[in-house]
């Protein structure tokens, strides 16, 4: 048998010693300086020689038996085992940080940072922190009481008619629409969407390689003729804000689609996201709402109306799709924090949603107010907004001899979100400003930036 | 032009007069009352006429107008617009409660309800919803502070290796290989899977329209020999504690799966969600932390560890496939709450889930101890356990007549979760047994339940 080196134990390092032992032998058979079969030293011997107990060297010897550096023969004792040949890598070598800013903070398109109670959501989310509740995994459909409450809510304040029992909760639209095609995909390859519309919402459809059939969106909303004339059998629309248009579909071009939906057995994905934020007028009542035979999917999300750092949204599926759904529930997990759905299933029940509602509409209104007052004033010339009476962005018509890369890149330099949108017309740049995170006495600053800067 | 009946006005009702005026008219529109071209009362004379202000009937005019039930022609007045053939939904109607119980609430699957400082985690979340970070939205890729606690976290506990720029958070494994799919996607059209295995992951392949290639799962891990022959270029592994047999892959093994996978140019995807939890030995140092080659991607979760309630899982890409993720990362919006991220990486870095860690060890220990010295007592003939060194669960081969169907009913009759696993030789059942979530007191109860009654 081949004579051991001398174990080297530090006895001034912090690190225990069966850990020390452990990595000692763990390099040396690594390094090939102890290979197949040679015997490590008895338990015995090994801690009288480097005065450790006889367990501390059992920990070592045993965690390498169970990584499989050594067996154990029983009354015989210790042997390296056989390793196949492999350059091990060294454990400090670590990739180098690759230096990469933080998604830079834009100053426009958050919430207003005076809206939240955050006392509130703290009292309520600590309330629900004493639950047993938090010890279990979630509801694969959502909890039951905030499906509950969001029943409810969208009844009110929409229109919408379903029982909690239709109500899917999950982190973000996007996740929802997974489960919806994953639902749908047999029936269905291919999607009318508006154009221009929702990006984030089209990733998720092309992921799974559906057809993307682009229709474009009039004054009042998506072209209903070309839609038809598309023969597709599934279109995602947001009839009542569209995004980034801001178009509303009026009560008959609704009827109509809704017609259209029952003649031809189609799907209409209503995506409702922002519709509470009105204010020439009351919001207008959902597609879903006026749907009695079960085509209209409706999605709702709480990231524009309360905050978007909590990641909660809903899907409300008509009775038949909820048929199916329920046959797969069960492959997949709940998204959304179990803690932060029932913080706010207590928030509406006790009625501080409608109230931060109340406040925020206020709040917007006098953001829009003053950003429509300033550009009429000033840069009547230079921008046409277009649609401005609710939502937390308007799309402005900018008259610019720059590139949209120009326009992207200089606003990034002030931190300013801008969305740019391809253009119906030439010459004029279609670009999205979202104004509801910049704080009011800063509004006239931003403006006078793009004005001057960027547009 | 037909002569109006007067509007009724119920000065008694709490909804606003506007809306009264508004529902009135849209009312008889929809009943046909009101057709095509006939025009509402001027705003003066029905404000007269009900002596209600005309800013409120504007109001009610204008909701009719925004909605498109009417029009208004300058000069001329308010004329109602043709509505096509449609036979409204009467809007009290609503989908009967399919009443539906609440997922039952299993008494084994979460975690240990006093491991948990409940008080910590409010006051550090509490102090995150007093920053202006909760009115943004979050990091695409997770926020960079818990990415950098986790890096240093999974380096010191687990042996990998990385930066905090590799590393992608979100909610739940799931959604992480759904990215990771769209990703690999064109590469990729098969991947072997444990079998049996978590299936759960396999679930999310299987949307992608993968083909799954299972490759049985032996004392030592997956079969390499098997994997080798089934010519894929991707395999999805759980080495370190496989889920559900518990088996560990030997570092020969190991050695032998990463020099596979190089020759290849394959991928290996490492789900290592529970193995901070290790009873004879420590942890199993990670796969990752062996290659040298970037063939790995790591998969992490909190829900074991910390809470299943809050839904914070990681995936550390090596850096030729983190280059691709860059493209398409802002495809996708974060599924994690950016509070609880937050909160989180505070958690990490003030020590706190080093301290969980040992506690929950210790914990889930005691009731390890007492599952294995109960069932060598009293119930060998019955249960065998297969690895029982690790994790939240035991995988038991039952030695029973009744069929899987029977032994699931009855153990939800109990509240009891039992996962069923195909068995490899006849007669024997496979059976996952959770214990985490049992109270200790309660243990003993539990296993006389299932020996008596379930098994």
């Amino acid at each position: 048998m081949k004579i051991m080196e001398r174990v080297i134990i530090d006895y001034n390092n912090r690190e225990a010693y069966y850990i020390q032992i452990y990595n000692y032998f763990k390099n040396q058979i690594i390094m090939g300086k102890l290979q197949k079969n040679d015997k490590l030293p008895s338990i015995r011997r090994l801690s009288l020689d480097i005065k450790v107990s006889k367990t501390t060297v059992e920990s070592a010897y045993n965690q390498l038996v169970v990584e499989g550096y050594v067996n154990n023969i029983p009354k015989r004792g210790y042997f390296v085992v056989e390793l196949k040949d492999y350059s091990f890598s060294k454990t400090n070598e670590k990739p180098q940080i690759i230096e990469k800013e933080k998604d830079s903070h834009y100053i426009n398109n958050g919430v207003d940072k005076g809206s939240f109670d955050n006392k509130v959501w703290r009292k309520l989310y600590g309330k629900v922190l004493q639950e047993d509740e938090i010890f279990t995994p979630g509801d694969y459909q959502g909890e039951v009481d905030l499906r509950q409450e969001i029943c409810d809510f969208v009844q009110k304040s929409r229109g919408v008619r379903c029982n909690r029992d239709q109500i899917i909760i999950g982190a973000g639209i996007q996740y929802l629409l997974s489960i919806l095609c994953s639902l749908l995909r047999d029936k269905h390859h291919d999607i009318a969407f508006e154009y221009p519309g929702f990006n984030q919402a089209k990733n998720v459809f092309e992921d799974y390689n559906m057809d993307i059939i682009p229709i474009p969106v009039l004054k009042e909303g998506i072209d209903i003729e070309k839609l038809k004339k598309s023969k597709v059998k599934m279109v995602y629309l947001s009839p009542s804000h569209q995004y980034p248009t801001g178009s509303v579909m009026p009560i008959d071009k609704r009827i109509e689609i809704l017609n259209w939906a029952q003649e031809n057995n189609s799907i209409i994905i209503e995506d409702d996201y922002d519709c509470l934020i009105r204010y020439e007028s009351r919001p207008i009542p959902a597609l879903q709402g006026l749907d009695k035979a079960g085509h209209v999917i409706y999605l709702g999300s709480f990231s524009k109306i309360l905050l978007p750092s909590i990641r909660i949204s809903y899907m409300i599926l008509p009775l038949d799709i909820l048929e199916n759904y329920k046959w797969i529930k069960a492959r997949y997990s709940q998204t959304s924090s179990k803690i932060e759905q029932l913080t706010l299933a207590k928030f509406m029940a006790e009625r501080y949603l409608e109230k931060h509602l109340r406040k925020i509409r206020k709040l917007y209104y006098k953001k829009n107010e003053m950003i429509v007052n300033f550009i009429e004033k000033r840069a009547e010339d230079k921008i046409i907004i277009l649609g401005h009476d609710s939502g937390l962005h308007m799309m402005f018509e900018v008259n610019t001899e720059k590139t949209y890369g120009e326009i992207i890149k200089v606003a990034k330099q002030y931190n300013i979100y801008l969305e740019m949108v391809e253009s119906f017309h030439k010459g004029m740049k279609l670009v999205v400003f979202p104004y509801s995170g910049i704080e009011l006495e800063k509004i006239e600053d931003t403006l006078n930036i793009l004005i001057k800067d960027i547009f």
